[in-house]
């Protein structure tokens, strides 16, 4: 079985999104050398500026050649020390690989399972907090956007229980397919370490861990006891400094960062945030139309990044996602863990428009019924089409002058 | 009022065409010198490979740095003199302008009116060529896919009627939005000239003048007396035997033009007709799930590569054009010149597949709906989606396992 | 014989040119619909800025999919009429093209032959416009840049003859290899047609013949009887007033040259001419140290541009060339038509700085030492160093702090 | 002080190195689903064909978005426990960072210090690992090729110290500027760990660490008890099973290195070794011409990718470096630590062909003398011209014929 060979791909995943043509060509550039000495014209502004996006105004934003999660590890090595206490909650596969990483570098976590298609148990980590009068815990561990099973969590609600229960521990996020898509806010909402990743919101390839880091986590690192090297803070803070790196950066992706970030900027991340919401709007509403369910049990939970949709009992999801990408050049995101073969995820996040998530959307019909799936043809797509009629901003004259 | 600034944006004019990024990549080459002594080695297979995919066995394809509208002017200056009677039928923008270019040069055209909407006039062509004793005629001309109107003409049946009535005139195509799109067969249809450009079927940037010419052409231009200098095929001729140029060529292009034929030879032009006719039996079926017609009077006109859709009385094409641009970052083709603001076009030609067309058929609702037409929310995607599923060729095992 | 595989090629042929990343970046565009309604925003200013390029103030810039040899053809069919006498001079491979073309589209050129290595001859003009008293000379050609010779002749010279002899003959420019290089100015010096292309300075990949047109020659296409169509200046005209093209324009091209007009205007046009001829230097110092001759006879004639080298007698400036293509990945320019096999040419225009003449030099020096040819290594590079280091711009403190 | 605008950037830093345009190309796809049905299909052949550059048989190479230095990471943390103890030598910066790495993980490192200038000490590895009886050392360090002073140890010499010794500790290698440029064998030599980077031997960016493991290195993660996540490798054996990754690949990257495995073995290695060797032969002629000495003290430390070149007393190389930076567009690589402001680098190693190191030897002889070193122009350039045309592999007859 090969793919069809002609047209786009269409690129329907939660991360990596579609890459605009504008930074394809910001990227494409002759390699350069890193210790040139007007360097760190680019890469202070830089820097500086991509505290803008994470809403950060003191602290300082790590970027590290690497993947999401190495920003994980990159967070906890930095500001803990072995048996350190973390209290978190598992409900997708994210999640729960972030508590696995805190186990393997010899913290204690306590991690809450929750069903998932739900998200951060304010209550649960409440109890928890509250209990912990000798403040044992060191960190609480939240996943703000759980891309496996497309739950949103309330960051701002886990900031409020930590200053009603007066717990000093940091609050760290992982925003990774969050952060330049829906509201993030480290300051009002007192995130100390944000993880995130270029091939999401940034709208880039794979290749740059990004991590947002207060002035809090930045006192930890001085008491911190986990070995490090590679994720080191102190390191990059030196050679940041100066406009520099520790070791050879991954430019390409740095001079993708810059043009990114310009975009991100030009529309407005209040405007971004607004048009995931509206897009995910469509989205939701095709899969109602379909008669079919989200894996987020409860519109509370809904991400305007990624849809999980469950598939009818005795349907396989994969058959529907390998059917979109063989036969109609659609990638759909696979269910991971618990949830494989029950869900197919949507991705609608990153540098996205109205025509793009309508051909996912009719990629996905087709894949359906090519699987039996008792759908009406265009029906989700024409409830897509009509919030998306009834909301669009732009209205041009209609009548023949 | 600007466009939005998110998202690809969808190209569903008739050309250019949607360029694959392999052609990019092709593309994307330091500039190099044209006279290197390993040049041919580039070119002579080029300029062979051509003819296979214009199905010609004898005579010779030109590649200009121009436009389609030069590859015309090229086939008229080398066959042609001031005073030369042709034949020709005008029922759209493109046909109109061929016709035109024959005057500017002092032919004697005689330009059989049709109604647009409909094709090349087989009937009216054989009474002209039957009543044509003295075989003044010296050319007969025919739009083999008339892009302003999405209308294909029968160019096997202009032959027939030219050996019905034995007439020697040569037969000169415009095949500029066919070739490489729909069926077209030089040898086994008796074409002498045939016109295609870079950015239809060839899928490349606009630039390249493509013509191929029969043997019977190329003997034309031993008596021919219009003056030509850059379209001139002796010259090219005798530079392109060794595999140069008579002038700089446009090596960028032709770098993509080997890659392109590569790619349709990959998929094989048999399934690239199969693949254009199925993807507007979806557009088609889409128009009539809208209760709107086509340009095209009937079916045996209906063109697989353009649909040319017909806005209901009262309403502005141009309108929805707009509304599709502005608001959904979707390029519609306008009505041109007799249709103007009557007709938005759809292109489905080129590099293309299901998402793509669902997309602009998506589009093409809203824009439609925001302009106060009255169609039903998806049902022409709908439509097209059931047909897409019904005929799609990679059946996917269905059942959960 | 196959040449390395490893390492960038050297282009050192006068055109194309060497094409920056930025330009590179400008045209890796998606295809765009050309009829968009948008469309005029991009070109509009574009057109315009064009002028600047070539000093021209009122008047046109045109712009054809085309070649350097379609924009000649555009200039004499869109201001002349067949039997129009032409007065031009050759002593070279491209100002004699001119002349054929001229030939082969009806004129009457009386056309000078010149020794190869000389250029426009002003007094034998001034001769011939003086006595042609009934003015029946319509036009009067001059190669700028003799790309083939490496000279450049003195058009503002040829003004003053037509003036100081009172003559009306529109003044016709080949600026091909000239303009955006070296000092071009058509209000300054009365240039009524000026012809380039965009390989040369604009740094482009060819496919764009760009024509600069006085007021005076625009007031001719109204009497000239010469046929057109793809190059008529009217339809151009009328078309490009709005915003749009009479045809479908090379796009991507187009946007190239947006980025190749804002390029010349960062460096600036002043810098950029004494930078050519600064470079030039550099290589007319190698030439002198390496024993050679110019094929320029006068240092009158010396072009910033290009050098063409004389071999000493004996040897086949081919084998060089070949020499330098294959076994150092390096492009030098052949000799044409009566130099060929005596002269390589060595390319020294457009997007280009100290390091890569000198990478040419160096690979010139390693060919005649493959081919014979008794040069002390390092010679040539050696005086050019020198000349560089002397004439540089930007010394930076030397010393150790 | 800004750059010249106007011509490529030379680049002789000693990595990152040139980008091939074929590399460019491969890289710029669209993003794609890196758990797509049929990525494995890409993944695991490139695998597999890693293990042919490192000239390994058994083991694996894994892949990890990250640089040089989180390859030195990945090989202690998945086959030390901490209080470890290794041995290693410091005769630069790149090996002594390494050094500083191991430390901070809690490994007790005996490293010895070595003049910068000289390598690894066969003698003193051999004293030292004799008189470890109980075996005490689990790793021995070596860097095959200090950067940072141009001087390439004797790799197959310390495996025959650790086999003339019957010691079982692990040879650790830092391959990063030396695999892929100069022989480098891990079978042959015994070597358990090589680390490389994208940015060196495989001409791509900077984003990949790339490190070989052995057979008896992959058994040791099982007793290891370092902490490791990002960079462990048990993930990535189980993802890599079936050609996937245990979290997000730089998906781009491996695109590119497809195509840099794909063009290392189109050449050759051999002869990718013996280009490296007679290239850098040119540039220690060109050093001797100008009176200058190398960092490496020794023609058997010489390095064949990188010379440090030792500016004489009282000039600052840093001014040399400048100068070439900012008035000649030429990046050479600066001294770090001990020998900063003493030596300027020429990186000579990945995409190289003669005109490129000639255009950096030029363009360091225009700054030296700019600074005031008294060499003779184009002494340098002639010593390289002279050896390269005498070394050439492709003579071209040529008289003329």
């Amino acid at each position: 079985m090969s793919k069809a060979i002609s047209g786009f791909n269409g690129l329907a995943v939660p991360g990596p999104t579609n890459m605009p043509f504008a930074l394809h060509r910001a990227m494409d550039v002759a390699l350069e050398d890193h210790r040139a000495p007007d360097f760190p014209e680019f890469t202070l502004p830089l820097l500086a500026d991509l505290k803008r996006i994470f809403r950060l105004s003191a602290g300082q934003v790590f970027v590290f050649p690497s993947s999401g999660t190495g920003g994980w590890e990159s967070a906890i090595a930095n500001t803990l020390s072995p048996g350190d206490r973390v209290l978190a909650s598992v409900f997708g596969q994210f999640s729960h690989l972030w508590v696995d990483l805190c186990r393997r570098f010899g913290l204690e976590v306590d991690a809450i399972d929750v069903p998932w298609g739900e998200g951060v148990p304010l209550d649960l980590y409440e109890q928890k907090l509250r209990a912990d009068k000798a403040h044992r815990i060191k960190a609480v561990l939240a996943c703000h956007n759980e891309t496996a099973t497309g739950v949103t969590s309330d960051i701002a609600g886990v900031r409020k229980v930590l200053d009603a229960t007066g717990h000093p521990a940091q609050l760290m996020v992982d925003g990774v397919s969050s952060i330049g898509c829906i509201e993030f806010r480290m300051d009002a909402w007192g995130v100390d370490l944000a993880v995130c990743g270029s091939q999401k919101g940034f709208m880039l390839p794979t290749g740059l861990a990004i991590v947002g880091v207060s002035e809090k986590a930045l006192a930890a690192r001085k008491t911190a006891k986990l070995p490090r090297c590679f994720f080191d803070f102190d390191d990059m803070i030196r050679a940041n400094r100066d406009g520099y790196f520790p070791y050879t950066p991954a430019t390409t992706l740095l001079r993708g960062l810059r043009a990114s970030i310009d975009m991100l900027e030009a529309e407005g991340l209040e405007e971004i945030f607004a048009r995931h919401h509206r897009l995910a709007g469509g989205v939701r509403r095709a899969v109602e139309a379909w008669g079919l369910a989200l894996c987020a049990r409860h519109p509370r939970w809904y991400s305007d990044t990624v849809s999980a949709v469950v598939v009818p009992d005795g349907f396989d999801a994969n058959a529907v996602i390998k059917t979109a990408y063989y036969a109609y050049n659609l990638s759909l995101g696979a269910g991971l863990s618990k949830v494989a073969g029950k869900v197919f995820r949507i991705g609608h996040l990153g540098y996205l428009n109205e025509i793009m998530v309508l051909a996912a959307l009719a990629g996905a019909e087709m894949a359906m019924l090519d699987c039996g799936i008792a759908i009406e043809a265009g029906a989700g797509v024409g409830a897509a089409v009509e919030h998306y009629s009834r909301t669009a901003k732009r209205p041009v004259s209609t009548k023949a002058a």
